[in-house]
């Protein structure tokens, strides 16, 4: 494990002590209470915590300093575990919603004996955490709203990107019609790239004090096509990454998924070819997986993404480069954001 | 319907209209904004609308105008429909970890055609509407903050509530051993007190400038032990009422609910009145409640549930008749809460 990781793992016990200590004041049972800090560590620990992280990568590179103070440190990586609680909220709901069994290598929290929907409630605390932790180390800040008010829109985001995925890829219906590469567009950079991207970066923003709604914008402008970037690399690895390299065998096709393969594949396929697609995508079945496969190597597909990415890369690049430093806001953040991605194999 | 509720109910368009234009400019697509809608007409009218209106009564007397503006009415109306909104969020996700069937006369959320899962995502959507709505009307108020931590604290403590409610009484594992009055106390407080007799209020006092740390703390001393009468009396009716008024006949028994009477008639019950109650008490049968009440009868249940409410109802009025209105607070918000609610038979 990264250095940087252990030391951000570190600090969560103090975390879960915090939000703990809420709940005993408030006279909880102490069964109750047990609970909620079991739920905090099962759902909050265990994943690669990139994004909680980038929040003190990009505090160190706009504040420059190599060394933050203990106090310091711990500010930064509590924004981060927001994010991580966030997510957490997400995962959790997310698991039961897509019927998923494993996350992380351990059975999802829902189907961990006596939690069944109780899931629910306990993501609706992973994210009510934030809140706490944020009023606990913040208000006295006069970014104390800034924050709030960014957990807020990127929450509500996440939620969009989500219904719109939900209700264009049930799994249990496969209607290729519904699917389009604007609308995965969309579920990307709501889904994804808002959270993942751009909350990172800006909650550094503001405890650095570069806040500058010029500043915001040019964060915005970059980390969303980086995170829409991110994603379509994610559904392309789905596909024709090494499972021994990324960790898992791909499921979007069997599962229904809308991702950007499949959609670059309605783009171009012709009347026969959609027509096998229609029948054989999303099917719980090995077969139908091979013959769409077959129609997305006659579409060149890998070919497609190369051309996508090359494009890509060089557009953002291209926006890096004109990123107007004169307030303090830094190039290096974002080019440390894509060189983390740029032709990732996992 | 009365008045009141018909003039609460014709600003709801107006509210569904304001987040629909928040879809419309994230351009979502118009299937999702359609089921955002339909979300949020389904789950938040039908009900009561107790809560909501409470905080244009609280207002009126606070404020000693008979007559609202409009822009007046609007604001306060708006806090109001967001406690319904709050609402709507718990009740929604509730009756998917209680696997309720119907929700006032009509099926619950996640048992409408195509809904399924997708009914959680929906749930956090009522929830950031709030946040939405707050920003947008309360943003330039100095108490805009205490607004939105008000919000946030209420959430919490109700999920607290459902916690504890979740794991006490669980509905397919009985063990009385785990109930207590004491319990109850907590569940009924954190459940449902706080948001639906100390949120209406809290949120008309900070409108109206009355936000002096004693006289919230005034309204929460009082609002707190007659949110807990209310559920009480909701136990006692579910039991003990009349199905033809209060319009639904009462489950708990068959449901496992750790409800007052319950926890009274675990208090009285000798060795062999308990042996009884743990094989009958949660059961999904007849004649099982039959026998629980049976017991209740031997136990005197009703003698026990009127002497409380006496004692109760003497005590709420001791506090309200020192209530120290010199800052502008008004002992009638209290009276009008306890009127609507002493001796109600539904
Ligand atoms: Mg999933
Ligand atoms: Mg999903
Ligand atoms: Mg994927
Ligand atoms: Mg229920
Ligand atoms: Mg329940
Ligand atoms: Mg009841």
């Amino acid at each position: 494990m990264s250095e940087a990781k252990v030391k951000f793992e570190s600090v969560f016990p103090r975390i879960v002590a915090e939000l703990e200590e809420v709940l005993v004041q408030s006279k909880l049972s102490k069964e109750a209470i047990e609970w909620y800090k079991k739920s905090l560590v099962y759902n909050c620990v265990g994943g690669k915590a990139n994004r909680g992280i980038s929040v003190i990568d990009t505090y160190r590179i706009l504040t420059k300093k190599s060394e933050l103070s203990d106090d310091e440190y711990y500010k930064a990586a509590l924004l981060g575990w927001c994010i991580e609680l966030l997510q957490a909220f997400f995962l959790v709901s997310d698991d039961i919603m897509d019927a998923s069994k494993t996350r992380r290598g351990q059975p999802c929290w829902y189907l961990v004996p006596k939690v069944g929907m109780i899931a629910i409630n306990d993501a609706f605390m992973l994210e009510s955490a934030i809140y706490i932790l944020l009023k606990k180390h913040f208000k006295k800040e006069t970014y104390y709203v800034d924050l709030i008010e960014t957990f807020h829109e990127v929450t509500f985001q996440t939620e969009l990107g989500q219904l719109l995925d939900l209700i264009t890829a049930p799994e249990d219906e496969v209607d290729l019609s519904k699917f389009s590469l604007e609308k995965h567009s969309f579920i990307v950079i709501y889904k994804t790239a808002f959270y993942s991207f751009y909350l990172p970066v800006v909650l550094a923003m503001y405890m650095a004090g570069i806040t500058n709604e010029a500043d915001l914008q040019q964060a915005k402008d970059v980390l969303i096509p980086l995170g829409e970037y991110f994603q379509i690399q994610d559904d392309y690895l789905d596909c024709y990454g090494d499972p021994a390299v990324i960790g898992k065998i791909g499921t979007d096709i069997q599962d229904n998924k809308c991702g950007w393969i499949i959609n670059k594949a309605l783009q171009k396929a012709n009347a026969e070819q959609r027509t096998i697609l229609d029948t054989n995508y999303g099917q719980k079945n090995a077969e139908c997986e091979a013959t769409v496969k077959k129609v997305f190597l006659e579409l060149e597909l890998e070919r497609e993404y190369q051309e996508y990415e090359e494009a890509v890369v060089s557009d953002i690049r291209k926006k890096i480069s004109v990123v107007d430093e004169s307030r303090g806001f830094k190039k290096e953040v974002l080019e440390v954001f894509l060189n983390k991605i740029y032709k990732r194999s996992k």
